[in-house]
């Protein structure tokens, strides 16, 4: 092959990355190394440094460099609310929103018999200890619309609701969402939530 | 921000990546983060490799780890043709067809007046001594098919003719094409260069 076996291991490596495949992940290397000393090396140095220094929040799941999250080591985030997500992504999703002010639970999945994934695999354990030791009112349901997802909630409805208020995120048409490209089930459940002008 | 700067750095610099935007690079980071030891840290260590270790070919300007590179190092590519490219990508891509036996000469670019890329920005003179240098009969143009393309291709032809056999990459229809989705331009080269059976 022409390519030097280093930089094709890189190719292999970058292709392995969600969003990327083979071809993609050459044109990023093929860019990268007609940039080496202000791109690649930083990079390279980044990448080093997270994988260094990146650790899972021992409270809540969400990715940290250190022992709690920035979240979690911030006391005015003990509003007594807790959001449960599923992954670090949706975390990030809903801070992204910036509304919601109190702490997270990641499960880092949903139940799954299929999978063998039971309660504590997901951490649940840790969240019902969460909702006695930070004293939380309400805990907020924020997992996917899935088979999957929706059983993880009604479990954990089952476990907390002797405990704490539980909401869920609302279902409805999306902000600047066209009625004309919605599927059949979101609208009939924003028909069904409607609520008076 | 939720995310700790380091890993928010991290998605920055990875968003700057052709083919990957700000959400796909929170993904692809995501997705390292959660296989620090077995993705984020080999990929880190793959990328300082070759940051450390890739360089241009002194003598054809396709990227490699020493100063010639494997086609150039190799006596028995040495057979007398020469093909212009204007892009590493583009002699990766006739290396992967595999057929070509020769050497290349990566141009780095195309001539163009507006840019102020003039013949020495492009090596051109390098090419010219290769050509003796070398002893190379043929120089196949496999440059784009562009204007600045097609004008480089030009202006090279006006510099060689004396020297060498000039030949360009066929146009036609792609095995595979369908009519029906090619461009008229194309439908009317292969149609001008068609060929008895």
């Amino acid at each position: 092959m022409t390519q030097p076996t280093e930089i094709e291991r890189l190719i292999e490596m970058m292709a392995k990355l969600p969003g990327l495949g083979p071809r993609s992940a050459r044109r990023a290397v093929l860019h990268l190394v007609a940039r080496r000393e202000g791109q690649l090396g930083p990079l390279a140095r980044q990448m080093q440094l997270v994988a260094d220094t990146a650790q899972a929040c021992e409270r809540c799941g969400n990715i940290g460099t250190a022992a709690l999250c920035p979240i979690c080591a911030d006391p005015a985030r003990a509003n007594g609310q807790i959001c449960v997500v599923e992954t670090v992504a949706d975390l990030w999703a809903m801070e992204r929103a910036g509304v919601f002010r109190g702490r997270y639970h990641v499960l880092g999945g949903t139940l799954s018999a299929l999978d063998a994934v039971g309660p504590e695999e997901l951490g649940i354990p840790t969240l019902l200890a969460r909702i006695d030791d930070e004293a939380v009112r309400e805990a907020i349901l924020a997992l996917p619309a899935t088979v999957d997802g929706q059983t993880t909630a009604h479990y954990l409805a089952d476990q907390l609701e002797a405990r704490v208020t539980l909401t869920s995120l609302a279902q409805g048409v999306p902000i600047g969402g066209e009625l004309d490209f919605l599927d059949d089930g979101t609208i009939t459940a924003a028909l069904e939530a409607r609520k008076p002008l």
